[in-house]
């Protein structure tokens, strides 16, 4: 598999982060030659939260997590597995997950509740338990291996997608380090693809699932590759608490600004990864709204945007085909007047209030359109409503890809 | 440019409809060596409905149309041109719309008002009005060529689309004429691409209007190309009345079960047409869902599995990639019970009641993908909601046409 055009340089170095570990194991059920299993446990005392996809036909194992969210009880460990997404499996799904869940609590001596799982794969093929069993003995080992771990939950990702970053809570330094997969299927909806952050600082469960809604609206949820969604989205925040900072009081404490800064930084940097390992992708693209008459509607605009493979099909063979935009900001439905709009390609004015401006210039937009950044500017009237949009283009590549592999 | 593979064999016999006459010139405005403008004229006494593009950036001449039509002016004319959208093009726009139609009045004697006018084209590009208004005295002389009409009318389509149908009225018989246009931007929102339609059946506008409106929810907005919604979309219905049939009392009136179902099976020959002319297709996809808690929630669902670039790349690689379906049931947000849902391809069942069946064998529906015309049939529960949809796959052809094209 050829690595994506927008891959960056290199994997980043993370934080480890104390109280949680990580194992990987390959099961070889659809992979040969890597690992394709990651455990991660997490000491007692460590408080989760996770969204996850709003799909009616989610998954197995995000219906299992969602029951053990609500019942309360502490995690202490995430099993995750690469190449069968054990989705649409009926019962049978159900009851494979359970299994799974069991295995694990037994190798490490938990409850079964106590454990979560995600998957990732083909979607309505039965989940083989004995093949992933068979390693369970060998991922109660932990080590720290973030990389490592990065690499064993890619499916058709041509790299490793990993952030850290680092803030402080009551004057203490805490850290936060992620990993995510993603490449196709990808228009999360509330939710994400797999991505699992952790972090050391001590925050109870609710402010935790507040500060993951929060970013998670401005991180996954603002990004989409092809505008499926997939049924297996899910996004995990974990925070150990052995930095020992302070208490906060609530998601909108001040002495949390910083955390709030970070933890946008680490999935902001993540999704943003995912969109750069967009199947086919060869241009990365930023698409900002203003003007709307809230947020939702900016943000349901930029997703119009997004989406169209008409604009997306122009960027790819880096036409300046501006008018595209405009459709789709009039397919969005938001309910604009169009005398209003104004479009704006790599910071050069196209169109304002309702038509071309005289004087456009077409020779440095289409310079522009050669790069491999793409910025994108529309203004739909005087609300105040903003969003920012991450997508990419749509190329023979991604034809490629999924007119043959079975994902 | 190359014909699409599921093109009709040959451009069929079309009707001559009484009191409809249509001239064809070429303008040279983006097109050499091929007519691209048609005027479509109307004896006195015609009667006129029009379905339009709920798009908010709707163009020019769409919203020059739903004026004309809510003045309730008799229309005489509808001119149509084919390269350049005169959509976003601000108030320059309105008066080229403005200036072409009082030209076409001036040559025929008639209202400004009584003249329609449809553009296709280029978004965004002031339309020169010099260049059409040169051929307003050759266009006023009329003939009956329905397909030099369906050729004009052409931008990124390989093949004209026509089609005819009889029916009796109170025992008159009437005929039913319709061409078409549209190959990409193919996703009517309560519209659709430029079509045209005429019957020499009398038919007050009320009824007309009604009968129109429900033909298309069943025809043009029961199609999708790409998910891309036109600025320009328009449909028009015209009934001279030179048949002479009985008058009818109401748009359900018994005596109009025939020109019902004859006005049916001319917009959807126009639609399926449509389809098979969808940019890049190589197969005629057609979706059928039933057991959904109403129609709407079959047609979104049936709309989601059509617009899946996940689903339209599998078929596209002749891969029996079921599971994407199934996503695409999931993300289309209508609420449904997943263990209730059943699939099947080709006419072979391959998952019920929310799992693959256990007896399912992949070989006959991998037969089947490898052909031309590729059915597929979703049930979804209880309900007794059903959707038909039209769609085509999604191939290196769709890429090619869209990252070079300007369109």
């Amino acid at each position: 598999m050829t690595v994506s055009p927008l891959a960056p340089e290199r994997f980043p170095e993370l934080a480890a982060i104390d109280g949680v570990t990580l194992s990987t194991a390959a099961s070889g059920m659809k992979y040969t030659g890597r690992d394709d299993m990651l455990l991660m446990r997490l000491d007692e005392g460590t408080a989760l939260a996770a969204v996850f996809t709003l799909s009616d036909t989610a998954a197995a194992p995000v219906k299992w997590c969602r029951e053990r969210v609500s019942e309360g009880i502490p995690t202490r460990a995430i099993l995750v597995n690469a190449g069968n997404a054990n989705a649409f499996t009926g019962s049978g799904g159900m009851e494979a997950v359970t299994s799974c869940c069991r295995g694990i609590a037994s190798a490490l001596g938990c409850d079964a509740g106590a454990v979560m799982m995600a998957s990732t794969g083909v979607i309505g093929e039965p989940l083989e338990v004995p093949v992933l069993a068979a390693q369970f003995d060998r991922l109660a080992a932990s080590t720290t291996d973030w990389q490592a771990a990065a690499e064993a939950i890619r499916t058709t990702d041509t790299f490793a997608k990993g952030a850290s970053a680092t803030a402080t809570i009551g004057g203490t330094e805490v850290k936060i380090t992620g990993i995510a997969k993603g490449s196709g299927m990808i228009a999360p909806n509330m939710a994400t693809m797999l991505g699992f952050v952790a972090t050391d600082a001590a925050l109870p469960k609710v402010i935790l699932a507040a500060l993951l809604t929060d970013a998670t609206r401005r991180s996954f949820n603002a990004i989409t590759v092809d505008s499926d969604t997939s049924t297996n989205d899910s996004v995990f925040l974990v925070a150990s608490g052995k930095a020992g900072n302070p208490p906060v009081s609530s998601p909108d404490d001040p002495e949390l600004a910083g955390f709030r800064a970070a933890l946008d930084e680490v999935m902001q940097d993540l999704a943003k990864q995912i969109v750069r390992d967009g199947e086919g992708a060869s241009k990365f693209i930023t698409i900002d709204v203003g003007g709307a008459a809230d947020d939702a509607a900016a943000h349901r605009i930029g997703m119009a945007i997004a989406n169209s493979p008409l604009v997306k099909t122009a960027i790819a063979g880096e036409d300046a085909n501006w008018g595209r935009i405009v459709m789709a900001i009039g397919k969005a439905g938001a309910g604009v007047d169009q005398s209003r709009i104004g479009v704006a390609i790599g910071g050069i004015r196209i169109a304002a209030d309702g038509a071309r401006i005289e004087t456009y210039d077409e020779a440095p937009v289409a310079a522009h359109m050669k790069g491999q950044l793409i910025d994108i500017e529309v203004s739909v009237g005087t609300g105040g409503g903003t969003a920012r949009i991450w997508t990419c283009d749509l190329t023979h590549g991604y034809i490629s890809i999924n007119a043959d592999y079975r994902s």
